[in-house]
């Protein structure tokens, strides 16, 4: 379930209900079932709606716990005994449908009947020693713990949670997070918007609801003007300890280990994983859904379109091994030399 | 004309005038001619002055309606009759500098004699539903739609007209701007700012006065710590449901089509055309003037440096199409690989 | 010294406690030395402690002027009469908890026995006609020209200097800064953060203490959501005349030279130094510690791993002489195709 302290549940629907709003027929029987929350098939339990979108989750959808899936015909024998089918066209567009009908409140900056009314809430809990430097923004129910420093201008959005000892910069804006003891953030960082997800179809790319978290362990240090957006289900995760410099971008339910180093101007595309101690150079991008082993080193620049093995070093677009980018590096240049020689050779003819 | 939400004009300056800021030499007569208002070649209107700055500009030049162009001896022949050459050394300097004089508020975050002194300004309008949270501010004319969503710290300058059912996100700041329903923008994001451009000389990098807008339509998604400038001269456009992620720079007149997806940390230069339907992946950079055609997909990090064909799929740098991308990976792979074959054989010598 | 502007000294520490602190051991009798400050090998004066980290730096070492010095047991003779050896394991970790103890406050947003009051601090100069919007931050001892346009949000924080006519858009933080004249500078831009620099070790990474400035010179104008890091010792500096665009990375001690044209997203690592007129096309990349000659040109998208010679024009990655980087672009599409034109003869198989 969305975690309430981000997200209002507006209560259960019934199949008959959910099957009506997501463009979907109930395959069977369901006894008047009605479900309030929704999850993706392997973390889905009794009570949720899950959905399944192609052949490629399967596996999943046989062991899921969930109580309803919308999948498409085809795998509709494969939704097991205990879980009703709705069988739909287009089971992620009619699963965001449910999920916008179950969480109306999820793209919004604050629910529609609580508007901001205050620059500091009075449900805000802020430990002692703790500096709020002018106008700040804290939201409900927010929590920061002692001897933090709240930059001018900071935004903190409700139900966030800070540990103690955080160093928030100017401008800093947190939403849907929580975060733990000696977070150092500089100015203009955005953390917890949301994720980048859309599905596309003959109307426009529809939103998918972000109804996830960012989770940020100990000693981070994060840069300025950096972007780490939520997760859509489940969280984004920085590790403990890890440092992350300027300008980076980290998709949705994108998690980095412990200790690593991300340098300037990475891009994680989404749900990348990325293991303890791994160190990237400025302007790598890291392609969605790969993971990147423990220990592993990708050079500054490099492209990573494929899950890379721990402990070795990577380089190049597409990246692979530094010695094998440096091979290629090196015959490009004899070949490109081994041409002119020719053409000077046969007076520039090419 | 710069639009006068946006821009004050100073008034109409005689050619003499004109050609004495400019720089320049009156080729003819004018009668005491006086314009107030400048354009391109292609745009200008009678009691407008243009300039021409480069042969390749001289069909344009014998079309223009222009009153008067700035243009340089060897071009002066091409003038058309119904306008008056301004022959100059450097036409797009002196452009520039009429420019400064006719909109001397081009470059101000206000203009001199109105200096902000409400965080609200009275003349905004605001439609009904719409909550601004605290520490907002919204300058002079700004008009705002129904059941809007402003958070902490947005500022909206001058004249700049939102739709309805808009959601900006903290420390959004948006000039020189007019934008349809539907809109959301995520943190920090920057709309209409001045363009990067400059002319070259020896007194260093003079800047050119940045006269147009940013026209954003319907159903709009932007994300954090973008960047989109508004146009020099006309507007940059982001069309009808275009999704624009995180890190994105949009440099000033690119026009980006309708539902376009463009992932986080691509960059476009100045004076792009990307047609509908168009995917770029992260981190593509796009280069100058070039256009992109409806429905083209640009794999992640590729560097677009010619002009794309619609329909198809592209890839590496310079982008090309991906199959001939994915051939040269291999090619170069395996030359690599052959090398260390050879090396390995002959005992490592190169 | 460290700026007393951004930086408070807590006095000066006994060769004894210095050496606790860095778990160091003291070379030679030092008739109860106390030292106050620290400095590089080259910049450190009598009175002063430096480190030496590697044998890279024995030149530096023998000509320090340094009182004492942190350094390996196997450097330690090369430490001059001069100076005292202050043994350690790890000299550049014991430096930096020197640093942390000399300077407490270094890495606060303000001094802890000084939080922030006022939004703007009465200890603030600000010249005539200088204009302060709604929501902005004014630290202590901030000085401001005349004339100046100071956008909403804006946070300017203690001790800062910034010349005449200067233009600061919405939510501009500033920190650790000096900046001169006709200073132009676009909305989320970040000045003075720290620099990204860990030591690290099996504890996790541990933060170099960051005690620099930044300093910007007359003219120069800089685009929106830009970072730039203070030094770590010594400065971050641009160059008068020069033009920064929107979204541009600048590492801490980069120096950047007079007039030169930096386009978006261009990412600096540290230490980089880039002479005068100098261009980077959008998204280039330039590594650590190396120089860009005067007047070079740096194709887009381009990564530079090396020094450049100035007056040519660089392509590619690594970027080399643009008529090689067009050579191999030109051998490694009529590879792939001579291996197409193969292919297809022989039916396709690989």
């Amino acid at each position: 379930m969305a975690d309430p302290r981000f997200y209002d549940n507006s209560g259960a629907l019934t199949l008959a209900r959910i099957a009506e709003i997501a463009g979907a027929r109930v395959a069977a029987a369901s006894g008047g079932l009605s479900l309030a929350d929704i999850a993706s098939l392997d973390d889905a339990a009794p009570g949720q709606l899950s959905y399944c979108e192609s052949v490629k989750f399967k596996g999943a959808l046989e062991r899921t716990r969930a109580s309803a899936v919308l999948v498409a015909e085809a795998l509709a024998s494969a939704v097991p005994a205990s879980s009703v089918a709705l069988i739909c066209a287009q089971p992620a567009l009619g699963f965001a449908k449910i999920a916008h009908t179950l969480y109306p409140n999820a793209g919004r900056y604050w629910p529609k009947e609580k508007p901001p009314v205050h620059a500091i809430a009075p449900s805000a809990r802020v430990g002692e020693g703790t500096v709020i430097a002018p106008n700040v923004f804290i939201g409900e129910d927010v929590e920061i713990g002692r001897d933090c420093e709240i930059a001018p201008g900071v935004v903190i959005a409700r139900g966030v949670q800070i540990g103690h000892n955080a160093r928030l910069g100017p401008h800093v804006s947190i939403s849907h997070a929580l975060i733990g003891d000696r977070f150092t953030v500089h100015g203009g960082t955005r953390i917890g918007q949301d994720g980048y997800g859309y599905i596309g179809g003959p109307e426009g790319h529809f939103k998918i609801p972000q109804l996830g978290r960012v989770i940020i362990q100990d000693d981070v240090e994060i840069g300025a003007n950096t972007a780490i957006d939520r997760g859509a289900l489940g969280d984004t995760i920085v590790g403990e300890g890890s440092k992350i410099d300027n300008l980076v971008q980290i998709g949705h339910n994108t998690r980095i280990g412990r200790r690593c180093i991300i340098v300037a101007q990475v891009g994680f595309s989404g749900r990348v994983t990325v293991r303890d101690h791994v160190v990237l150079g400025g302007q790598v991008g890291v392609a969605d859904h790969l993971t990147i082993g423990q220990g592993a080193f990708v050079a500054a620049k490099s492209g990573v379109t494929r899950t890379l093995e721990g402990g070795r070093i990577y380089g190049g677009f597409p990246a692979k091994p530094v010695e094998q980018w440096r091979r290629e590096v090196g015959a490009l240049s004899r070949l490109a030399k081994g041409k002119r020689n020719r053409d000077e050779r046969d007076g520039g003819k090419d």
